[in-house]
């Protein structure tokens, strides 16, 4: 009865699956475009916490890994990289992304423009939804966290990172894009290093900021479809040529 | 002596805007776009004092202004339709922008494409950047806005209405760009109609919202440029084709 029973809660669980993917590729009009499905991770700890524990680790001379820019000395020592807030795990940047499938469990894509469909978003804060994605022959991460930066108002921050270092982050563009109910917000910027604290990038509010209202208005049934590009040219010509 | 002295602080003002004119000009690529500088206007009031006016005046037979997608009854009597906190201005829907040009001297500028640039950002809460548009055969209103919906916490909000009813808004779509520091930020939705109150467009947070720190990042000396175009056509066209 018992096994019935998950068997019926399965294939329930694949039909709920399959109309928010088919949801999410109403809203991204390209075709082929590929569609994640992405839950939540309710965070245990608050990024203070976890910096503090570095902060700790520094007295001990381990290098401190929340500092914003900051270049790790030793190149194949990377702290701090795994950006969930309970996570205090130390290794080398060519691990991090086994790292990252293995102990957190988070998927990894192929293609240069994916679908990020992150769900339940009424959950409280802190709540962290994560993919990692591959394009252009490096991996990405794609961070949504929502976080009460000022109490009783939580807030959404979108950003991606590149597991790789910062001269390399700097050859790519990544835009974020949100359509829904004649609405539309976009976000385009360097991707920072997974050497960069994600949790700095979050706090300073340099990314992709949604108060509740907005991200509601972008919502379909507590669902927020994120389209997400990455590109290797430099889109802010026009910048540049001045 | 004192003759001298205003005419060299003119001087000065004359090329500290033509500087803060070539500066805007760099950001935005497009040759031949109008770029307006906005200087602050300073808001005596918080809009709740204001709407607790208006709740007095419904009291005594007129309508209540501050209520979202309200239908006045009376098409022919506009209240609420002047964004400046502190007036309590009432007229036609036909002498709104007279009123504003004469009362409140807001500039009127040509042309589907402009550039706003909003001097003097750091001013404190509550402060206005205002102009109107005209373009398509419409007079728009943009009003930039800085406010403290967390105490401490000052931030902009930046939305466009159309100085017509909202069955005429609703053919409309504007764009509002941001570009600078290797970092763009588009914010596109279907203009409201003045005769819903700018106050309440804000406070919804339905608009394009800034906090202070990036703010900073797009602003070049306390100046920020906003890219402004108005299309008619229907830009959503890949949720209305689904």
């Amino acid at each position: 009865m018992l096994f019935f029973t998950q068997c019926f809660g399965a294939v329930l669980d694949l039909i709920h699956l399959r109309f928010q993917h088919y949801k999410a590729k109403r809203v991204f009009s390209a075709a082929g475009q590929l569609v994640c499905v992405v839950n939540p991770t309710h965070s245990l700890k608050y990024a203070p916490i976890r910096c503090a524990t570095a902060q700790a680790s520094t007295e001990q001379g381990i290098l401190p890994p929340c500092h914003h820019h900051e270049v790790v000395h030793d190149p194949q020592l990377v702290p701090c990289t795994c950006p969930l807030f309970s996570c205090q795990w130390e290794g080398h940047l060519e691990v991090v992304v086994s790292h990252l499938r293995q102990t957190h469990r988070i998927n990894i894509l192929q293609g240069t423009e994916i679908v990020f469909l992150a769900t339940d978003m009424h959950l409280p804060a802190p709540t962290d939804w994560i993919i990692m994605h591959s394009c252009l022959g490096h991996q990405f991460l794609l961070v949504l966290r929502k976080q009460e930066k000022y109490e009783g108002h939580p807030q959404f921050f979108a950003t991606m990172m590149l597991i790789g270092t910062p001269t390399q982050a700097d050859n790519f563009t990544y835009r974020l894009e949100l359509n829904r109910n004649q609405r539309r917000l976009k976000w385009e910027a360097t991707p920072r290093s997974i050497l960069e604290c994600v949790d700095s990038v979050i706090s300073d509010g340099d990314c992709l900021v949604l108060n509740t209202s907005l991200a509601q208005l972008f919502s379909d049934n507590g669902s927020l479809a994120i389209g997400i590009a990455i590109t290797t040219s430099k889109v802010h010509s026009s910048e540049a040529e001045m």
